[in-house]
């Protein structure tokens, strides 16, 4: 087995738009699309489509306005973390900060929202660390991950119905928590090897100020 | 801030079901459950559910039967990696090859046909390292990882519809991509992160034979 370029990798379209001929052989087109669950927050389309063989076959998607997560760094270094019962999975996880972003917002005004409404946290620096796609199989969601640090605390701004307990951990503690196991929210693992990224010295954080 | 002790964290029952009176004040408990989606592949339930505070409110949730993922690596080192096309999202991604679980079907048994189906391969020695919760919001997805090794080739078995392109990649060369954000696929990154634990020694996995 030989190694694969990574620039030949890059120029096949990982994760890049599939439209410009080069991935034809793996590409679906949308023959027609339609509604079939518009609740209070899951959208629910259920799509023909065309398969590279010229077959046709059906695709039901998770409809999602795209997420931010934001991995707080205190001044000491501590990490601010939350703690949140999640309904379908019946648990409560530990994760990093995140949430939906509202239309037009740009997914720093939404990272700023949301740190600052579900931990009461306000961050002077932050610096954008990727996306991430969690459910690709079926749900367009996005999770745009931004580091923060200048952390000044404040009140919690929680939505009626809202429940989260904030707490802080070092990173130590956190990547220890995902060796044993307890750690199991995807997005945050994938906040951990960001961080891991960045102690290696793979990648540099490019701060800006806040909005 | 003061860092928190782990053990008090795992007692606390991060990622534990949560109904031993511990997390009360984060549980929230089904009232009543409605199918609203029944497709072919996603199933979509409203449940109306009693927050910790006594009020109701509803919950939309996908249920799933669960996946795994596994993490090939052949004897020179190189990992073994799928390019599809995820229609939700309109992207190729990068991915490690994974699957759902069919009824009754254990997580290893799972991760052995996934990996002969999708690339071919056949593995000697599998190790578990972990689960992981891909969309807790809203789906009850949770995805479960092996390592394999002692890989030996051989045809390819997709279902009719199934377009994988099945590639090489060193270890660098993946980690370097998810530096660039051109890989973005969240259980791959975990994959990734996994593989760093083991290589940086905080991990070590316990290799079992093929069931």
């Amino acid at each position: 087995m030989t190694d694969r370029n990574i620039e030949a990798i890059v120029a096949g379209g990982s994760a890049v738009r599939a439209t410009e001929g080069v991935d034809e052989h793996l590409v679906e087109r949308r023959v027609r699309s339609e509604s079939v669950y518009e609740g209070h927050f899951l959208k629910v389309r259920r799509d023909e489509i065309r398969l590279p063989n010229g077959k046709t076959a059906w695709r039901e998607h998770v409809v999602h306005p795209g997420a931010v997560m934001i991995v707080p760094i205190a001044d000491d270094g501590l990490l601010i973390i939350e703690r949140q019962y999640r309904y379908p999975i019946d648990r409560v996880l530990l994760e990093f900060p995140a949430g939906k972003l509202d239309p037009n917002e740009t997914t720093l005004h939404c990272a700023q929202r949301e740190l600052r409404e579900e931990t009461g946290f306000r961050a002077r620096e932050w610096a954008y660390a990727g996306r991430m796609h969690n459910a690709p199989a079926y749900s367009n969601e996005f999770i745009e991950v931004w580091l923060a640090r200048g952390l000044v605390a404040g009140p919690q701004e929680l939505d009626d119905g809202e429940f989260v307990e904030v707490q802080t951990m070092s990173e130590a503690a956190l990547f220890a928590l995902a060796v044993t196991g307890e750690l199991t929210d995807a997005k945050t693992m994938v906040g951990l090897l960001k961080l891991q990224q960045w102690r290696s010295g793979a990648w540099s954080p490019s701060w800006q100020p806040a909005e």
